[in-house]
């Protein structure tokens, strides 16, 4: 059975992990026959939004791994304690997180910092050549690791693709029931909530990315 | 197309909606072909439960309506406009939301109190003979709407099953893969995070009891 290490930034699309994505994430590992475990980042989150108005909530501070941990009933680890010998497979949900928490490609575009956890645990499944996929907004995370012109995708934003290649990415635009492969790196993206309308496309997104690199050797 | 009213209760499964069930329960309505509005009572959680460690955070406040808002991505009205006209079938997922949140059936049993928007609203779907699904714990508030020994399940904990049977159920055990069916009613029920022990099957749980309730006239 293929272990796959999934990465976490938050429980909520606008300050977290669009939740939607990650849960369908675990279940189409599930489903696939596959394992996993969920890591995240013992941080504070970037900040924190009011998923009803959409405006920042000024004087409150949350944590991404123990926001995340709402997603997974409680079973997560610091990313710290990711050991990539361990798994077969990485797997990134999307959700402003990655681009905040992750990252900080959301509010500074190409001119992001990383957070270094993250960094070391991306590229010890790079340089192990093991698969990974990323969804929706985490592929800003895949262009820094991979640079040298990844081929992968976040749908079809001019202006998103634009700081992705200003990562050294090679960004190919997709549609949001299909994935973009770089088979020499072993990465597979896919848009999801970049273009899904409905949790029904985001589920084929997401499906279709998972069933992807668990397929890939 | 149906129309199914979903009520939710937080984001998490200790404080909030079994936002795993959430999930799944909106993709079960989609994949149905049905379509759906979330709604959530606009009054402050129980508590807050770090889901990392279990504990209670002292001193912090949520409110349900907006915690809910980051299951649906903002897209979510407060429980006092849903109108029972609008819709064809109501679901409500489980969590200790349901049952800290929308009644107090968790630290108080059977001499809890109900929230009296959440009572209004089911007892509406339940007068006007429209169906009804509730999941996990959430059957302890179809115990109070229907009462009359209505047919329902949380799976089998006899603890659990003879506080609803209390509030006027008459409890039958179920396999997490199964529903139960009171037909005299409409109302379906199954044990979804009751007894599942992976997300695989809460979403065979969750997508069983959608496509029973979607199926009644």
């Amino acid at each position: 059975m293929k272990q796959v290490a999934v990465i976490l930034s938050g429980s909520g699309v606008y300050d977290g992990a669009e939740l939607q994505e990650a849960v369908l994430t675990l279940l189409a590992i599930e489903l696939e026959g596959a394992s996993y475990q969920c890591f995240a980042p013992n941080v504070d989150q970037l900040h924190v939004i009011n998923h009803l108005t959409g405006d920042v909530v000024e004087g409150e501070t949350r944590n991404v791994l123990v926001e995340s941990a709402r997603i997974t009933r409680g079973d997560i680890k610091p990313l710290t304690e990711c050991n990539v010998d361990e798994f077969d497979v990485l797997v990134l949900p999307g959700g402003f997180g990655a681009a905040k928490n992750l990252c900080t490609f959301a509010v500074e575009g190409a001119d992001c910092s990383f957070n270094e956890d993250v960094l070391t645990v991306c590229q010890a499944f790079a340089k192990a050549r093991k698969p990974a996929a990323y969804a929706c907004i985490a592929p800003a995370l895949a262009a820094k690791v991979y640079g040298n012109g990844v081929k992968l995708t976040i749908g079809n934003d001019k202006g998103t693709a634009e700081g992705l290649n200003a990562l050294g990415a090679s960004h190919v635009d997709c549609d949001v029931d299909d994935v973009v492969i770089d088979n020499e790196v072993k990465l597979v993206t896919t848009p999801a909530y970049m273009l899904a309308e409905n949790v029904s496309q985001a589920h084929r997104s997401i499906s279709k990315m998972v069933q992807t690199v668990l397929g890939m050797k």
